[in-house]
């Protein structure tokens, strides 16, 4: 099953893990769900991974049929498991970890029914907070993500003609993230992600709330998916926030840059300084050790010294976070919000988003991602970040 | 929160979920899924919808914030709920249902904390047989879904560039999905059917298996998303399936059509007509009463007829099934699989895709959307079946 070069990038996660498990008291963990299948073995498949608190896992596949491998077991359903388990040797865990926050109570009712553990734990907690400190073999395929991802951005200019709406910029860009490379689908953790691609936002539409748990929202073009573009017609005198997604290789970058046609008014430059003084202050303050919460505090603070508090990521409805940990999914761990516990560790890599919404002109802000390096920050995302002309 | 036109369509559906709360002896149904919330209140929003056995629903949102209307309670936390329940003066539900093959494990044990019924039941099971059949207002959405999708699949013939690959050719066709109104998002049920917009298949990656319950597979360019295109460079003598989302409304209709690059050997039109004649005897036989089973069945005693059993569905790996109900997900009731026992019922829909992989040259066959009327079948998407000739 491991075919890939990463073999010793897999077991130190399964180390981790492991650790995580002792911890716990758990001898063992299954995991079923596609991104902790990818984080595990390196694959995406319909089947289970379970590893044992010591010892060596073992991976059951359903599909693709007549897989093999060292360790390797063809199934159909998982009640065939702990015969397999049995057969070689191991013997059923008393406590077992399942991804409680992530497959349906009809399927972990069916797999305790299977194991008859005497306990069961959350794996997804375990796994987000393993997932949530990358490697440098991960922090390299965000580098590749940047770099087509800034690519794109650079592309965003051409993509613009006078009378269209934010909907057919979007799919222009969409196109060109597309050629250059975007693997298309958008990861999310949680039921309330809802998205495609990214989101467009402009001029008033970026006051629209969603139901979504985005930092900001947009109606969206229909019911179905009441998030972003609404058909807004571009204009003079409104901003463009363009915050699609670096999906280019399976560890997503996030990009927010603000576009405009023509002049705007003075207040959303002057707003748009104040967003990147936020970011420089978070880029001085950053280093292992630093609590997250002090990451939303200190752009609170600065929202509220310039009068922009009302503003501040939303009108009608505001985020309460303004950043947030990337990773297979948009929304990892940590999550920089006031009642995060959480400090700041190196490998940890998140998105930083201070963004206001100026009624009559639209939103401003900025958005880039960055690693927590052993001293500080690196900015992961490099582009122009003051306001950009569209001709 | 009811704000549509549509206020005796949800009525109706409020009221065949409540026939069916009352085969199962339950109190209460508690909706929180984005299709179901859909299905249920024309919107999507992150909350609940509760619907007692008998008398009116109540709307708990958390996001949007500040919603009002009858009956909508803005809330922070399900929690609340039982409380705004008592304080209106209903009683709580001794059995509730829950969406239990949808919802995670956590969640579910959360509201069944927070409610402490003495029973809960499936409501996945309940809501999925009850969007099974669809409404004259829904086979309207259906037909809108169809005349863009129809409209894409004719411009499909403009994209194609002598020299390109599967990807560029799909990336051309996204875009014009886009243009024709495709939601983007594509809506599956289930934990294995990760999947962007659809997928393209051509010549010998048509037979590489796929972890995905979709109908064929295909290697994809990433192992984040193992299906569909593999960056196969279009040439002569290879089918290229075409099998893209009809997502233009949110009600998906599917459609799959074969083209080709210059002469193809004749096998493949030998198989595609076998296609061809199995859709033309589907359509004669299937009339309310006849077996989802029976239909599947058809379709393999056909293919073994005509000597093509091996290549039916795949050839490393082969689905069990020929069809499936479509809806707001791709995959609603009902299978049309051999362990169906399912009937076919008036206003059920869905689409009907025998496909045969034949190695060195691709996959040929057909598939379309079906409404199945009091009578027997009306096909919901027209376009030219035969294998089309790209220049």
């Amino acid at each position: 099953m491991v075919t890939e070069k990463r073999t010793d990038e897999l077991k130190s996660r399964w180390l981790r893990i492991q650790d995580g498990m002792r911890k716990s008291n758990a001898e063992a963990c299954l995991f079923s769900v596609d991104v902790n299948l990818y984080y595990t073995t390196g694959h995406i498949y319909n089947g289970y991974f379970y590893l044992p608190v010591e010892g060596s896992p073992s991976f059951f596949v359903k599909r693709p049929e007549g897989l093999c491998g060292e360790n390797v077991y063809s199934i159909r359903k998982p009640e065939q498991i702990p015969d397999l388990l049995a057969a070689k040797g191991e013997k059923l865990p008393k406590k077992i970890m399942l991804e409680a926050d992530e497959i349906p109570y009809g399927e972990y009712i069916r797999l305790q029914s299977a194991f008859q553990p005497e306990e069961t734990g959350n794996a997804t907690a375990l796994i987000r907070r393993i997932r949530e400190i990358k490697s440098d073999w991960e922090v390299g395929q965000f580098r590749l993500s940047a770099r087509q991802h800034e690519k794109t951005y650079g592309e965003i200019r051409e993509c613009f003609r006078p009378g269209m709406t934010d909907t057919e910029l979007q799919i222009e860009i969409e196109k060109r993230m597309r050629l250059n490379g975007s693997i298309g689908i958008f990861r999310t953790f949680g039921g309330n992600m809802d998205i495609f691609m990214g989101s467009i936002l402009a001029g008033d539409n970026a006051g629209n709330p969603s139901p979504f748990d985005f930092a900001l929202g947009g109606q969206g073009i229909t019911p179905t998916l009441p998030i972003g573009a609404n058909g807004t017609v571009l204009k003079e005198g409104m901003t463009i926030l363009v915050d699609m997604a670096g999906n280019y290789t399976a560890y997503i970058t996030d990009i927010s840059r603000v576009f405009a046609i023509g002049k705007l008014p003075d207040e959303a430059y002057r707003a748009h300084q104040v967003a990147l003084d936020i970011q420089r202050k978070m880029e001085e303050t950053a280093r292992p050790g630093t609590p997250c919460a002090e990451l939303y505090e200190l752009a609170v603070s600065m929202a509220k010294k310039e009068g922009l508090i009302d503003k501040f990521m939303g009108t009608k409805q505001q985020a309460k976070f303004v950043g947030h940990g990337i990773g297979i999914q948009i929304n990892e761990l940590p999550v920089l919000m006031l009642r995060s516990k959480e400090l700041l560790q190196p490998g940890m890599v998140f998105a930083y988003e201070p963004k206001f919404v100026l009624p009559g002109v639209g939103a401003v802000g900025i958005e880039n991602s960055y690693l927590v390096t052993d001293s500080g920050l690196e900015k992961l995302t490099l582009f122009e970040e003051e306001i950009i002309q569209l001709e």
